[in-house]
């Protein structure tokens, strides 16, 4: 099955009311799809119909007027668009070498 | 003159030494070449030039093995890429409604 590497980044708002509820949720729900890169930024290799209901189970959770998401679809794969310098966590688990 | 559209995300270690200083200065850099979309995410249009320009001198403030940089080029355009939820930033400055 055809799958996209995605990248989900976020902000939320944790001075307001459940902000660090949100954070925590959020960061639960992308973990369940892939790995985080950075703070608030998770790499997910996923299925279309995997990207919909990952997108739906977040818009549930952060509050609109308060936080911020976004979901870029890395076009060509994640290979051909990044440059990785410093510390790096992710770990490609489609590579051979991993086992 | 061709441009891209590039993401830049950093997580700075603000606990070691100096790691104030080079958040502070690690933002000031992408604020030259783009706009901050969240907290440690700027999204940029610039040539490929820019963009090694850019990197090298972001290259000269971080600590490798303290800090993470990832520069993610975006495919296709961010239009194509991007799925915005909640707050947003951004402004496209070459939209012809901006005045």
């Amino acid at each position: 099955m055809d799958r996209l590497d995605i990248l989900v980044t976020y902000d939320v708002n944790v001075t307001s009311e459940d902000g660090q509820t949100r954070l925590v949720r959020v960061a639960k729900v992308c973990k369940n799809y892939g790995q985080r890169v950075q703070m608030s930024v998770f790499e997910c290799r996923v299925t279309r119909a995997q990207l919909e209901e990952m997108e739906a189970k977040l818009l549930k959770i952060i509050e609109p007027d308060k936080d911020s998401l976004r979901i870029y679809t890395l076009l060509g794969g994640r290979d051909r668009c990044l440059r990785v310098h410093g510390q790096d966590r992710y770990t490609d688990f489609d590579d051979p070498l991993v086992v």
